[in-house]
């Protein structure tokens, strides 16, 4: 099989790793998995290591005034928003993606006022996936809480778009750790790599897909249109039936 | 602006209240929402009331001779077969989904293993969306966990592919409840209808594109391929760095 | 040390397995070694495997005439209502408790109208515990749910009271799976091990202090006193302070 | 009824909104509800409004010289290690708790290796609780997490040990809002009252208990005698049964 080349594509990979060096976190090299996939197919990949920088809290564009002096959500926006692909990697604490990883999922969701010009969310026309390390349990669970708010906001979700690497219950060595005469952690393991390999083409193919469609069809999600009333079809149902 | 038609798509909307009758279940009132824009625009709408069929408990294709006598999934998977849309519809209990939509899940899960002509799970080409109806709390909760599931067995997600109804937190009426000399309860509301939607239009936009593309190419997912070691452009990344 | 005599003591272990045959059941392998461990300490473990059982799907103490012929529940309410401590098992399918799981919790659910001579909740003076098997993810998802619901309906949750069992993310061998020449997958892990221990005697210390106690204090939790309108001390707080 | 006195008891009601204005926040308000029914039973109650502290990512007691030049942490840990109950308060933002909230939820991961003088973590002694409150949806889901991970650490869990509130589905007013001429938004909410009453009681209530039962046995839950080996009673269990 040829490999298709998807050379006008974008994606950003956000690590949400606690660790304030990048070469130390065990999420940011299983983001490099991905990252030499599409790097591969021709996508220009971008790599944000969230915790580098300061993200004030708040459910606003910018939190400048707001209470905080420095914010650097406003200029890192431009970087989400140039994205075809979204890919927001996360560690585990406690079975729950990282306090950063929150932090970043909070200030997408204080774009979510923003239209494209169609008056689509501005999230419109973009792919997500999520990226999970742990050395134990919680990769769906986190999946699901992270799947579930990108595509609130709008980015579509491709089929089987997480990937995660954990050992078995209980403390233990994380993902990419380096063993003595060994290959590093998890690096052997074919279920990461499968899934590695499936979630990141099917990114690529999904954000190929709906680019060349020219986007999803505005009919039903138009929000200038329905602000103004504009029904689309819409009709209220029956009541339930009650008890005779 | 004209509402597209897609009468060559066909949708299945499960619904997996607890209530054996169909006409008294409050999630099937705003699954008929959902079935009313998806009729309007040419689909063939299938309805599925899970909780009158015996679909026994099990994580095979059938259960019978697996310690059950009967067993109804296996009358039933074809209709899941032949939609290009799945809609799950569940009541919330506790802040989760019902006991009937957990053991659909399970079923779909049990056909997992299946693949199509191009090695790529059974589940590809579709598309998946949730419905879900509470008196207080836990939509979200339970989008996250069947949006979830849906994209793991290999559904498309949407954007914006879930709807739900809630009252305030504690006890309180239910969706589509007759209220005297006013609209049935939640009907008027905005929030609802508009989720209710676009989730339905961008269930049929989604799934129409994904049909005309031919589904999603198969560099990368194919199962076949990969079990025979095929790596798709994988490659192991370098190690974490540890500490100097 | 001495291991402390809970004589007095009865626990319920609920298995809540798909398997209809309790002794293929991995979780009922894990609900086991806490059995043991109680039963050595004198307290009376009874044991449900749930599966066996024709559990009505609802929300009612007695679903007969509310659309089912058959409901098992009636007949096994005793059996929990007789527990000082409830256990509830459950096995791992996409990350989630079994469909089975989920009835057990509907018809916990479907008690909590009941009330006890002090006008609480009729799960107080109970304690709750999890036990959790997969193969490869979910634990801690399913004990937040599951501990949520137990305290929810009033069973009080003393400290680490979950364990469960994972092998490594991706399919893979079970707990208590026989192998040639090795213990039984799981067996000798030490995570699995102290937590079972830890959750076994945590469960029988607090039942034990609850019933020396002569239960919770009903000051503020009598729900009769609630219904009429006593406030036991609460008082609406300032309003939150707007924008200037 | 006569009020329990509880003189000698301590608690921390942490707020993880996102809001620097302490007066602003509204999980404030309903964390004052509580603070007004611990104060009035004579318990001591410190407040900490977490997001005025610059607590620094990361699991580690002090995370200075762990890449970050400041943290808040080791002065705050104080307040925790003092107090007998324990309340998160946190917002919600897409169904799920704060940033900040995740953030302090590290920080008491961080604590889990310390050990009390029985040998017994840390947080052995203490009781948690969870005040939430959203404008639509998620209470349940936040505390299954906030509980799961308080019971983790160490603290018991009281029944019905949270509290939230919540408006309709989809966008509107927030506990604690101030509303022209009628009581500020969801303080006539008896379902709310009644849960922060119960809640506040019965945390009171459980810390009590243990403290004077001199806290829970040690016997099984020692980590340091687990951690030499000593078995408390456990035993392997017998494999499962494979098919004939």
């Amino acid at each position: 099989m040829d490999a298709p080349r998807y050379d006008d594509l974008r994606a950003l990979l956000v690590n949400c790793s606690l660790t304030p060096d990048a070469d130390r976190s065990h999420t940011g090299r299983l983001l490099d998995v991905v990252d030499h996939l599409m790097t591969g197919a021709g996508v220009q990949v971008d790599r944000l290591h969230a915790v580098e920088h300061e993200i004030a809290p708040g459910v606003q564009p910018d939190m400048r005034g707001q209470g905080w002096e420095r914010d650097a959500w406003p200029d890192l926006w431009p970087r989400v928003a140039a994205a075809d692909i979204l890919v927001i990697g996360t560690p585990l604490w406690l079975g729950e993606e990282s306090s950063v990883c929150r932090r970043v999922v909070e200030r997408l969701y204080a774009m979510s006022g923003e239209l494209n010009e169609a008056g689509q969310s501005i999230f419109y026309g973009k792919v997500g996936g999520a990226v999970i390390t742990g050395n134990e349990d919680g990769v769906k669970h986190t999946s699901m809480s992270l799947l579930f708010a990108l595509q609130h906001l709008g980015l579509m979700i491709p089929p089987q778009a997480d990937v995660g690497w954990l050992g078995m219950i209980g403390p233990g060595p994380s993902y990419g750790d380096p063993q003595e005469g060994e290959t590093p952690v998890g690096f052997d393991h074919a279920f990461t790599r499968r899934n590695a390999t499936i979630m990141s083409w099917n990114l690529m193919h999904t954000a190929a897909m709906l680019r060349r469609a020219g986007g999803l069809p505005t009919y039903g999600n138009d929000r200038d249109a329905l602000q103004q009333g504009e029904l689309f079809g819409y009709a209220d149902p029956d009541p339930v039936r009650t008890q005779e």
